[in-house]
């Protein structure tokens, strides 16, 4: 090993953001390095103690890219499938919700969760961020083999326009992988 | 009643078209004026005798507008009520495809039936006649209580695609009137 | 019983993987005797934590071949008929696309879903795996009792030409077998 | 008009084969040129008393080409439309029939009615004529706004299949022209 990698192996590890899972959401350590993953791209919020908090889908992509590890209460490591197992009990419709947040966080925008907007998602345009500017899309994540009513359909429609978004549809196939639909109320 | 309004009552009266109801078709008389629901509107088709031949859908139209009027075999006076009934035994989802027509002919909009593109219509961007230029939609009417699997959803994307057309969705609502939906696929 | 056959049985027994029912995948064990689903056989994907992921189809299928077993969150056994009242809830049509999967399986046939091509489902030819050659059929499974009108019946065609794949229906009857039909649009 | 017109227009003269319209078909002169149409082409069936008799089908086909010409009982010549009026009191879905009829001849193929097989047509392979080969399709005429059950499809199928033919959906629009499938039963 050439001291170039051991550097760069030190310094990946410093970056390994220490993380613990609360019932419902995932706070970061105390550090510069959790901090970045807000100032920089985003993640969670900061918090008035310096600390992250990540929501689930947050936490498990970072902990998929090995940007954050997490342990519980008890200070045990928790492993992705266990992260997975957890939130799947807390949070509905999670592996899928989690294959479009993956899918449109490593083509490179920001998306966030939008409770206050009715939506399960918001992307920013690529390179702004949250504050900067307004969101451009809510994005709905669906699986391929369930359906809509056109009941369901009009109600996200009407959100995205009541919200001046754009609506888009993530359909998830069973290799993981995302269709997107973008869809708007016209009057022709 | 001024002189130029009786004479706008007369030329009325004088161009309502007279149309026979074949089981499969509306077929107009041989006249000016029949010809002029083609010539000026693109209703139907010119046929080489000089008649205009509508569908079922164009010939309610017309009869709503009171542009033609409808007679049977026998020469009986047809009206909408019959009509209506008489097409809904021979076309599926007739009601439904009705509205989405009428809404979009009275916008300004010529619409058509779009069987070679795989979809219930096609329609021409304004001021634009069939012929002139190629149809910017397809259009699917659906009743607003029924519903689609994602399957199908993409299905009709990939006609629309495949046919360089855009996709356009109208719900029908219990009021029958018409919410339309602008959807494309997209790479974000 | 011969020690080759009772051999044989302890190794069924062992190779019985088993596989958790998250509400929208199966997850099996991390095991070379999952990992051979895939390998072998292509059932789900490849996860890069060695497990491999099926859909619900996939998983009822296999669970009724008694390939894998099934638990939920809580490590309580799932059987066939608590499998389907789940999935059914969760998927629409899922019984009629059961019925076609498991007759193509059977018939061996790698078959797997294919949202992106506007379908149903997508099966290769005898013998080759996905990403060895593309599908030659896409596939539309249809109970007996439902309908379709013509620009339906159009718009899977022009799905199945425009993916240069063979359309396939499948109908499924009372007594769940399939009857299919390859259709082709053709010029006389 | 010169001389070679002249002689044209008498040729073409002695050629229109008259024929009469009675209940439910077409009758020809006993006429060599009436025998044409047969011998030739494979209008109609040859009567003993050297007369062609044809169907309504081909008879309007045969007016509109100017082949011949038709009278009533009482001599009165019939135009195409009159024609066409007392052909769709008498059969079902004339229109939608003449135009797949008029098509297929258009393409150079021979194509007769199939009470026989169960269907509404056969037709030969290009330069084939009955007799001398067997018919390659059934065909079944239906308009575009028309829908099928799967009852009535997979009829169609067993009687193409018990007859040894290939089943041919001809699906007619709004615009006469027709669109062609293909189908065939399979045990993939």
């Amino acid at each position: 090993m050439t001291k170039e990698e051991e550097k760069e192996i030190i310094n990946k590890k410093k970056k390994t953001v220490k993380a613990i899972f609360t019932k419902e959401r995932i706070l970061t350590e105390n550090s510069d390095a959790a901090r970045e993953l807000y100032n920089q791209s985003r993640y969670g919020i900061l918090l008035e103690d310096g600390k992250v908090q990540l929501s689930l889908i947050e936490g498990l992509y970072l902990l998929e890219k090995k940007k954050i590890k997490v342990v519980d209460n008890k200070n045990k490591k928790i492993r992705f499938d266990d992260f997975l197992k957890k939130a799947e009990k807390l949070e509905k419709q999670f592996w899928t919700r989690h294959c479009v947040f993956k899918d449109i966080r490593d083509r490179g925008y920001i998306i966030k969760t939008a409770l206050k907007f009715g939506a399960e998602f918001r992307v920013y345009d690529r390179g702004v961020k949250p504050g900067e500017d307004h969101a451009r899309w809510i994005v709905y994540p669906v699986g391929e083999a369930s359906s809509l009513t056109w009941y369901e359909f009009a109600a996200k429609n009407r959100v995205a326009h009541s919200t001046r978004k754009r609506l888009m549809i993530g359909i998830v196939d069973n290799e993981n992988s995302v269709t997107y639909y973008e869809i708007r109320w016209i009057r022709p």
